[in-house]
């Protein structure tokens, strides 16, 4: 288990600073995956992540923590290391993670950064920075292989031997035409099997997917998803190669989504903040919690307002709560099915009608089926036609209403392009609930008036 | 976008179709991705999925739609192609896939395709078939690189080019012992580094993660999106390297996890089901909602019970919505931080008390401001005292359960290792709703007494 491993590290960690016990806390923090320390560090103080810090020996595991570190702790654990260490360390790095690294930082702090760094590496850093953070630009690596389409396979396989060999896991082999233009792709493999004097143009895949530097985050992690590709080849506007998304990003990009829909439509935040502070997560909590409150007070005059019919039947309060569960909680069914839905490709912002409808349907079958049911109880309970009709009828009228708003809700948000899961949360629920009230007591003054 | 684009294959296919314009439509088919054609199918006749089926040239990509089908398009169309095309295609896929889909046909069918297949393929798939789908064993691949201890880099090359030409994409390089075991893995690159009379146990890397067969696919997925890693090697309980299990596989899982959790907290179903027939939809949906009419007609008893005051003061009616309005959102706030935390590992089981202190917490801050603040809204509708306190009163009480019910409740399921998903649902709105509402009319009764 995770959860228990990561518990026994950090406590002997901590034993071992306690005891002084260098040597042997040497040999834990070297044998330790750098994923491992960085879920541990938030837990030890300052000096002790320090500490362990400047045990570490090697230097690609120190850039590995500093990328796996959460912002807040990384931004507190480069303050007390000397600026020309830090620097050391980014410069081994991939270019995407130090440039995700130094875009957190407070401005300063960066420019200091950039400044230290060798020249070619700050470069390629701020190019990079010019992207939008949540971009196909913003979380590419610059360091990929691309051939000109000239060249034979055996000029290839040296050229990749002495000119590329910095590059890390080569996914694929871009080839580009004199302009630097995204022609097509060869794999490793083809490379060797072929004659040596055959020229990469043929037998290179013309039919390369890519995306543009412009492209939003999600949609290219949805492409990498689809194709089951390694890599995905990024170009500018005018189709030159300008860098790649690989996998490993793009798994948590998808997690980073999956979790902001699900605390969206929750109403609790957009990303999982560091859970230690109760005022932190009250404050974030709190704003949808008024838009509710709003819906409540509203719903306060609406029943006020039939009070009268209250006086007379008080009873009539009694299923005040069954017609409000039932709207809302077919309601969050439907706008669930709808945003993941949206989120995974399953439905499209095109099929609205489709998928209203659907939605409808199912909320007047499971009405008629609810709102018979209910108003049995009802009849049973206080024997009275009018009540037992009123309150299937209103039950009928909350699950469908519920269903189709659910549903249309987030299927316009998409279109105009705003996120689904927002609209879930505050407008669907607060608006299902004053509409069922309402039409409750509408129909039951009517029918009781009769 | 991927939606339109869609749209507008499918609709040139369907026209292509009716025209009967054969060699156009081949090129079209030919030069669309089979993961996009695997779309379009199912909103095509059987006639057309056939005609289509048989324009597709490569074999390869015969086999990619035949995964990325859903499983009821899957058993539809292979029942229209001649077993032995269905062998032949089967013969070209990964061994994991073809297992997948065989696992998923009916058992007649499967044994049929079974016999027909060449026996060393079938071996390796039947082999496949004995482990649970969701575990490491059910999604692995056997087609990975294992080279001996002993061998010198020089060999290994050699080896990789001739014993394991077949392997798609030599991800990493495993290093075992006489007995299989695994004991390191190298990089391609290592490889070729390093002196050829080098033996692999002098520059392998001993510190190889790795999985058992039996472990389930959505730890060993944030293993693999943890640590960054491509492939994760699968060993038996001899610690016997038996598969691998690539990344691709593990962003299917991760998606799939996280839309089951989503649907699930919503009452919605475990998965995704084919989204045409409402009649499905509605049976999917149906049990929960009965988990919250049976909460509702509780409440309708509760409520029933006050009917004196109510009778004498009615307008206690109109702060049911808001009080069981508030209680219910924030425990669904606290529901889904809790279940999403433990999903991707932000919260372990173990911190059970310090996760609900928090979120007691929270929840006993947020009642106190909106206590205040609907109990407010109270006095100045109604001026009456003992209303407004018991309002603000309720509105807390409700709140803080909620916030406790809210995250309890999945804790103590993931516990004892059920799902939390499928927790939040019915148990934590039905409990939430009734506490308030029982509570609220507690207090009012007792604080209009006096």
């Amino acid at each position: 288990m995770f959860s228990d491993r990561h518990k026994v590290l950090s406590d002997s960690i901590r034993r071992l600073i306690r005891r002084n016990a260098v040597s042997h806390l040497r040999k834990i923090v070297n044998k330790t995956h750098a994923a491992d320390l960085s879920i541990v560090f938030p837990s030890l103080t300052m000096s002790s992540q320090l500490k362990i810090f400047g045990m570490i020996k090697d230097i690609e595991k120190k850039g590995t923590l500093f990328s796996e570190l959460d912002q807040d702790t990384f931004a507190e654990l480069i303050e007390g290391i000397d600026l020309d260490e830090v620097v050391e360390v980014l410069e081994e790095m991939a270019t995407d993670d130090v440039a995700d690294l130094i875009g957190r930082l407070p401005e300063e702090k960066a420019n200091a950064i950039l400044e230290k760094m060798k020249k070619e590496g700050s470069e390629r850093i701020e190019g990079l920075l010019r992207y939008d953070d949540e971009t196909a630009g913003g979380i590419m690596v610059p360091d990929f292989i691309a051939l000109k389409e000239e060249m034979t396979a055996g000029d290839a396989i040296t050229s990749i031997q002495q000119d590329f060999a910095e590059v890390e896991m080569p996914f694929y082999l871009y080839v580009v035409n004199e302009y630097g233009k995204l022609v097509g792709v060869i794999s490793l493999r083809q490379l060797v099997v072929v004659s040596p004097e055959t020229p990469l143009k043929e037998f290179m895949s013309t039919d390369v997917f890519s995306v543009t530097t412009d492209m939003d985050q999600e949609e290219v992690a949805r492409i990498v998803a689809r194709y089951d590709i390694l890599a995905v080849p990024v170009v500018d506007n005018m189709n030159k190669l300008v860098g790649i998304v690989t996998v490993d990003d793009v798994i948590d990009i998808l997690r980073e989504e999956a979790t902001e829909d699900i605390l969206r439509m929750a109403g609790a935040g957009g990303e999982f903040v560091e859970t230690k502070s109760v005022f932190k997560s009250t404050k974030i909590r709190l704003p949808w919690l008024f838009a509710s409150c709003l819906g409540g007070i509203a719903a306060v005059f609406i029943v006020g307002h039939f009070e009268q019919s209250l006086k007379q039947y008080a009873y009539l309060a009694a299923f005040i709560p069954v017609i409000m569960g039932m709207g809302g909680n077919i309601g969050t069914q439907s706008s669930t099915i709808v945003v993941r839905g949206l989120a995974t490709g399953v439905i499209h912002v095109r099929e609205i009608w489709r998928v209203v409808y659907k939605e409808l349907s199912v909320g007047l079958i499971l009405g008629v089926f609810y709102g018979i049911l209910i108003g049995a109880v009802a009849q049973l309970r206080y024997s009275m036609a009018a009540i037992a009709i009123s309150v299937g009828l209103a039950v009928l009228c909350s699950m469908s209403v519920a269903a189709l708003v659910g549903s249309l809700v987030p299927m316009l948000f998409a279109r105009i392009r705003v996120d689904p899961a927002v609209a879930t949360g505050p407008f669907v629920t607060t608006s299902i609930d004053i509409v069922s009230v309402f039409a409750y007591f509408e129909i039951s003054t009517l029918l009781l008036a009769l």
